[in-house]
């Protein structure tokens, strides 16, 4: 049946109707059990979903809306390894890369657990050589910086968790290399040395244009510096599933670590992907991260739909996107640390669920995914809330604190977590004509200048926001922490009928971009573009052209 | 007259009727002189606006509410230093800062261009002896390290610039210090000593609470290494307008800078907000940066309105939210030298214009600001793309790209901009079922795949993209890039009737968090705020005390 016309969509739109103008100060006032209701911890993780617009029959309904999509039943194929990738023909098994369960899990003929546990024990053994010294260079140095070279899903996981655990890093210094315009790169090339510098190059095709033209610079900064192919295969580390380029490459067979078909790049930060953060914090913390996202699956799994944490960050989304019509959700992380999580969860939500036919080839006829997008606080309370609690759109957003201070830093860390609570108090309660009126007065302003400044100084309120508060930014609720939201997304996507585990949307710029290629050169003719492709690149040939080689010392 | 019910606005309405079902393809397909008709160039930077969802009318109608809305009155009595932010009663003069005019522009009796001369002279002067060395610390080292403590507009700016001229860099280092929680104050410690780091303070009010804690911190760190009062204030550099604040904290007069009250923060890198960039670049890269802003000011002013730049994109942006309905707007810069642009923008935009009372002190019925987000490309193709091309939701976008190439990358740099060339040419022409079908079958796939995949594989198109190409990234190019943003923002306010330069949304969450913070420390009452806020601080301050202190090594 057509989603929009199932019975539960439509009491949704109603429901939704009923509850225009009503105010979420009100909807506090009348119950006070409504944090009790409508928050729920699970072991270091309070997830406060009390301050959106919802109320007890919003959830039931969206509740009802999962069941009708069968979320229970495509959740147990997800995780029994049925190929929930249609498209691609792939199972999404991401799960398994942290589960402890020692059972066969087969895929294709072969036990997925086994090869991941291999897989694990191999870059621990690795990491553990690198952090204490043994591993040497081709100079026989130790290593001291590690350069990460990967782009979307081969970069942003890592670059997250080791930002994340930035105040447990202990080992070499990790620098990521994502972007093709060198600027990385130049600055990698200017402060390392080959003799004592590892790179990590991860490619799922090892055929990444970005990252094999990278990993091709990099090499030749060995080959500059003197190394041989024997050296490269001691400096270079591969993570792909393409076994053959990457040893064609110059990747030693024993520093190739796989990655599965059954684990898309968005979701594989658990995969060897992760090997930055076992050089930098240690294969436990790395054990820990695994451990942290295995028990999100656990509750994902087994907790009733109505106490589920992923299952209603989720529904909550369906609600904004599909009956309040709000088409973006910011993620707001109060901790410099996580400043990476906005552009992780942008790649993981939009790439996942930014998609506009159905899971059988059908054009939908609902929205999907919204803009996610984010900032850490309390930076943005100094950029953007201003749109946020005073703009004519209201955004729902995601705040994420950290109970734990960084050592040395309690009294500064209380100052920012007084905004991080201060902030949805704000955004939820607003503030009324009269109690503007009432906080000028007793500023002592004249009655003239009341009357001026009033209507710019009252806050609508009203503007919906989740709390997700961590005991500690540890490995173990990190991995809580992105397992809560791949599921999340995978809560969204079974609403909306998506496979949330191809990205067929990202092909026609690749291949444009191959046929642009030479036209940049010069080579080659343009008339089979539009005319503002070919003005455009008219004038970079001109530019080009007329740009003396600079000198630079 | 109520701007909705003006004849233009209806007549637009109209016109978005009558465009619909029209394909961006077809609108090239039918007019050749579409480019030549929809780009400008002005020195150096091309703007091509032909891949918008535009046509001849669409911009008449706009250019016609621009004028209705006497976009051309207030440009002039913003110039003029008249107090166009009506509820600060002050002046928006932020061109002020950058104009060569020597005539005399007094605001309350005093000559603004001839402070403004002073002031640049001076950071010109200290800027110069700590680049040649002749500045010594307090144990007569030279300066190695600059730490720039600021948040909001006194760290977004110089944060952007000395990031984007990274590549002319050869002066002392620069850190920016923002958030309150520590992380980037940790980093700073652990790397820098006393001795040979300047550390610059800039709050306009020099009561900003980030910046006065995070100055509080450093010059704690001063005072543990055993540095004096003199000591300090040989090391701190002020930026304020609070001179007496400025002082008492500790920083010597002859280096405090001014802010005045006609520059906004997020207005204000033309001031001596901007000494990193004179510190790092040297002065002549802060006179090239100025003199692209003033080339940019000389060309709003003075170019008609139909030629006009910041005009243009200011009215395609409101013909998006006001009539298209889309409420995000993408910033996609090709460069990871300008990987600050789209957090810059978000704060001069969303600060600016998320408002939805009118200049008047009126509710306005019609939306207003959109949500500025984005990320750098290529990364950004690798994140969510997907959903710019296949998602429900259209989302505008500005393709930033630079032709000139870092030395040295030159082949990247190409792979690069064939990717820049060709997203905005996939969005706007898409891919049919035909083109889609054929190409597979180029691919050799057999019958059956073709037909599953055929759905997945399919562009719609008609997406809409302006593009900037920048000849090089030069400090006078970057401040023309910054200058035409300021002004479609200006030009945006405008049509709004909103005051673009006050911020009274973000002064409830201040006074709630001050109002919280003895509660954090358990010292107070929560029964004043809702069930929500009292949860999650109950829980924060039961975290707290169950946290044993942790040992660090």
């Amino acid at each position: 049946m057509a989603l929009k016309q199932s019975s539960t969509w439509v009491a949704l739109e109603q429901h939704r109707q009923a509850l225009a103008g009503r105010h979420l100060r009100d909807l506090f006032a009348c119950d006070s059990s409504r944090f009790q209701q409508f928050s729920l911890e699970l072991d270091g993780l309070l997830l406060d979903y009390s301050k959106n617009l919802i109320t007890a029959e919003t959830l039931q309904l969206l509740l009802e809306l999962a069941q009708q999509a069968d979320l229970e039943g495509w959740r147990e194929r997800m995780f029994s390894g049925e190929l929930v990738n249609g498209t691609e023909q792939r199972a999404a098994l991401h799960a398994a890369l942290r589960s402890s369960d020692q059972t066969r899990l087969l895929v294709a003929g072969e036990d997925v657990r086994s090869s991941v546990r291999d897989t694990l024990t191999q870059i621990g053994a690795l990491a553990d050589s690198i952090r204490n010294g043994s591993y040497r260079g081709y100079a026989g140095a130790p290593i001291s910086d590690v350069i990460h070279i990967g782009i979307g899903g081969s970069d942003l996981g890592p670059r997250l968790a080791v930002e994340a655990l930035s105040n447990r890093h202990d080992g070499p210094r990790i620098h990521f290399v994502s972007n093709i315009d060198g600027a990385e790169l130049a600055a990698c090339f200017s402060q390392f040395q080959v003799a004592t510098t590892l790179v990590i190059v991860v490619s799922k095709s090892f055929t990444t244009l970005e990252t094999r033209a990278n990993a091709e610079a990099v090499k030749q900064w060995f080959l500059d510096a003197g190394a041989d192919a024997a050296a490269i295969q001691r400096h270079f580390v591969g993570v792909s599933s393409n076994r053959e380029q990457a040893l064609a490459f110059g990747i030693a067979p024993e520093r190739l670590f796989p990655i599965w078909d059954w684990v898309g790049g968005r979701y594989s930060l658990w995969s060897a992907v992760g090997l930055p953060v076992a050089i930098g914090c240690g294969m436990q913390a790395c054990h820990e991260l695994l451990a942290g996202a295995e028990a999100m699956d656990e509750h994902f799994l087994q907790a009733p739909l109505a106490k589920n944490l992923p299952i209603l960050l989720g529904l909550l989304g369906v609600w904004y996107v599909n009956f309040m019509g709000l088409r973006s959700h910011a993620v707001i992380p109060y901790s410099e640390r996580l400043r990476q999580l906005p552009a992780y969860l942008q790649q993981l939500e939009m790439e996942s669920n930014g998609k506009s036919v159905d899971r059988y080839g059908t054009p939908v006829d609902y929205a999907t995914v919204p803009v996610l997008w984010g900032q850490t606080g309390t930076v943005g309370q100094h950029a953007f809330f201003q749109a946020l609690h005073q703009g004519t759109q209201p955004v729902p957003a995601d705040f994420i604190g950290v109970a734990e201070p960084l050592p040395g830093y309690e009294e500064l860390h209380e100052q920012l977590m007084a905004n991080f609570f201060a902030q949805t108090e704000a955004l939820m309660h607003g503030q009324t004509a009269a109690e503007t009126r009432e906080q000028m007065e007793a500023q002592g302003l004249p009655a003239d200048r009341i009357e001026a400044l009033l209507p710019f100084r009252i806050f609508p309120g009203n503007r919906p926001s989740t709390t997700i508060l961590l005991r500690e930014l540890s490995p173990r609720l990190l991995g809580m922490l992105i397992a809560l939201y791949e599921h999340k997304v995978f809560t969204q996507s079974v609403i909306w009928r998506l496979n949330a585990f191809d990205q067929w949307g990202v092909e026609l710029g690749k291949r444009l971009a191959d046929g642009l290629l030479p036209s940049l050169r010069g080579g080659s003719e343009l008339a089979a573009h539009d005319a503002s492709t070919q003005g455009l690149v008219e004038k970079y040939r001109s530019w080009r052209a007329g740009t003396p080689p600079r000198q630079h010392d």
